[in-house]
């Protein structure tokens, strides 16, 4: 074994970064043991050097990042900053300084994660980053490598646990948005702004980077559509449960079906409670991936949390620190099929549409006739007269595969029948 | 990218042998944009020549395995034969003459992994096996890299699927196990002697794999503990049914409490409803890995068939290409902590009994003094009078965690006892 030790610098000493500094010192030996080197600790950039961080020697601590990073005998950069600035320019530096990287910084790679990857390939040095899509549960070194040698034609994947446990609790409560969010914020599992979670910012990043790596092309963040759960109500939860299916807020990048285009998004959809997915609960993540050769595949496991992003941060050390003891580096970016994302007009799936309309003979006709204009062919439709209302009935209509693009003609003519009311609620049909 | 083609043998051109011949060559471009250079085919060892083998040049089809491994120019070696001899002489062989080897062979790697991976070591080059353990389903690298940081502590894994499809068939129909093994053989999911799969030998060998790699140790699979499923009973079922759990054929690796042993073992065991394994339904296989940091994470999906597991072998052929386009190896076996396997009386778990017993009064507290006296807690007891006995009445005890030798030692004596007319079963209890 190596006995020089290699010096590893941490960006970033927060819920990740204090457990990555826990973890590197009270397993030092079990990793000496699978890098084939001892690694240290060789300095912690923070943002507030007073803090008392039990387990650090206070002399490691600075609030100099970039000169941490351009000292030049550091071996390893962990970024567990997140953000754009200054991670990324502390990320290019490390590079030109001669260290490998392991961030995991999702918003940074799905915004520039070409101009990282090329960096990190001009100075000869790793760039790895499984921390940043579903926490601990091993996705991107699975669809980098094991799944290198197959196909994969399409990702589902319950990426966020915020939402998922929104949604959990809205599906076996029946409880509604609000009442689901202010529980996930009182138990910890939602920050006091939501934003970045429940419009689905969070998990549009991670969908742009799972698409990148699964079809080997670029996919930015802009590129991803994204629709979050805010205006999911207890009566769609309902209406799915009546329909066998529960409701996902889910990231599905998608190969289109003459291979030449791909597209990402993001949004809540109906998933049959017999798909794998379905039961994934509390602030769970998963992602199902379907391969031609492979078959469906799924990764399970908690999404977030600073032990288990600990724990793939320190996978990607090893892996980056072995490739430094052998003088090689692992598998850079592959997008080498440079195939164009489409825009969400082209996504073809099929639509649980809800519509307030009056209650008297003909709607149903005028209705259809809509859809029919617009190439959207019906499967099912239900019709209820309301409880609530005088004269109105609610009507329950699930589309076959239709593209997105048409269903939103077909909405828009529907809004302008004097029949119907108001279009309650529109929900895609995922998974079957 | 470099241009020399990597030159691969095949050996064996069976249902994976020939689906990895089928990718390679339809696939071409992808695997060469993957790697860095071209693969290409260079021999396929057979056993009938004679049969046709569609899209397989015939100039490349050998009856001579040895010379094929020994020509001079393969680089890389890919076995899917199976069994332990030739194959095992003809991997040796393989290294010595320079190849790289990608094996599905888990009989082999379960029975002398060790020398093969020294062999490995010796001539600097590489032995994976991603499909050798639950087909497409990537776990070998997880385990390897993703979680190296990490201390896997248990291992749980549905990682049959023929046995898997025969208990899932039980619990949905109510069908007892010789029922069910006719449609899984009907079916194509067992063969025509299910030993291998029944009677747990194929489990075996994959919980010796896992156990050797999650916990960084060697592990035979003469070390595993064996049960089939062969006496599970429809009961059983209904049993496990009426304590909100299913039927599972486990593999189970776990670390001791002090962390200074591993058990390794495979028999059928209740799991609750709730746990993510209890919903893996018919052929399909899944693990189930709880890891210090990164917490409980599950993989999912074909446990066989020629496409799956072809994926897998070219996953690890893009790996093995890779590092020798670098000029570098993967992580060969990591055995450093050298724990040693301590036998089934030594592992602690939950048992649920279920007795005939003579129905008079005291049978109850004779039961549970010999209970006590082993030092086996009992948790609950359900006592029914039989419908189908005079005079009888089952009684069905779940312990608390107790170690398997003073459950066996308890047993033994409750088969004594005059009042005791027969122990319908015992189960294990798990995932709790």
């Amino acid at each position: 074994m190596r006995t020089r030790p290699l010096k590893v610098a941490l960006l970033g000493c927060g819920v990740v970064g204090s457990e990555v500094a826990r973890i590197m010192t009270t397993h030092a030996d079990d990793l000496a043991a699978r890098i084939g080197a001892p690694v240290e600790l060789a300095g912690v950039a923070v943002r507030r050097p007073s803090k008392v961080r039990e387990g650090i020697d206070p002399s490691l601590i600075t609030t100099d990042a970039t000169a941490l990073v351009k000292r030049g005998d550091i071996d390893v950069v962990i970024e567990v900053i997140g953000g754009i600035e200054p991670a990324r320019a502390l990320i290019t530096t490390a590079f030109e300084h001669g260290a490998s990287v392991v961030s995991a910084n999702k918003a940074l790679l799905a915004e520039d994660g070409a101009a990282l990857h090329a960096a990190a390939e001009q100075h000869g040095r790793d760039l790895y980053y499984e921390a940043a899509v579903a926490g601990a549960i091993p996705l991107v070194r699975p669809l980098r490598e094991s799944l290198a040698g197959d196909k994969v034609n399409r990702v589902l994947g319950i990426v966020n646990g915020t939402t998922n446990f929104i949604l959990d609790k809205m599906d076996t409560s029946g409880a509604g948005y609000s009442e689901a969010l202010d529980e996930a914020t009182a138990l910890g599992y939602a920050e006091a702004d939501p934003t970045a979670d429940v419009e689905g910012f969070d998990a549009a990043a991670k969908a742009a980077i799972l698409a990148g790596i699964a079809f080997h092309t670029r996919v930015r963040i802009g590129d991803v559509h994204r629709e979050g759960l805010t205006e999911v109500t207890a009566a769609d939860i309902a209406s799915a449960k009546r329909m066998g299916c529960t409701v996902k807020l889910l990231a599905i990048c998608e190969r289109a079906a003459d291979g030449k285009s791909v597209t990402a998004r993001v949004h809540p959809a109906m998933i049959p409670l017999t798909h794998p997915l379905a039961s994934v609960r509390e602030a769970y993540n998963a992602v199902f991936i379907e391969a031609e050769a492979a078959g469906q595949l799924m990764f399970y496991g908690p999404g977030a949390g600073g032990a288990p992003t600990a724990s793939a941060v320190l996978g990607d050390l090893v892996a980056v620190c072995r490739n430094l003891v052998a003088e090689t580096t692992g598998p850079g970016e592959s997008a080498y099929t440079q195939l164009p994302v489409s825009s969400m007009g082209e996504v073809v799936t099929r639509y649980h549409i809800s519509l307030d309309v009056a209650d008297k003979p003909g709607v149903l006709a005028q209705v259809a006739t809509v859809f029919a204009e617009h190439g959207v062919s019906i499967d099912t439709v239900r019709q209820q007269s309301r409880q609530d209302g005088v004269g109105e009935a609610s009507l329950v209509v699930v589309t076959h595969r239709a593209p997105d693009a048409a269903l939103s003609g077909t909405v828009e003519a529907l809004r302008k029948l004097d029949t119907v009311r108001g279009v309650a609620s529109i929900m895609r049909v995922e998974g079957e």
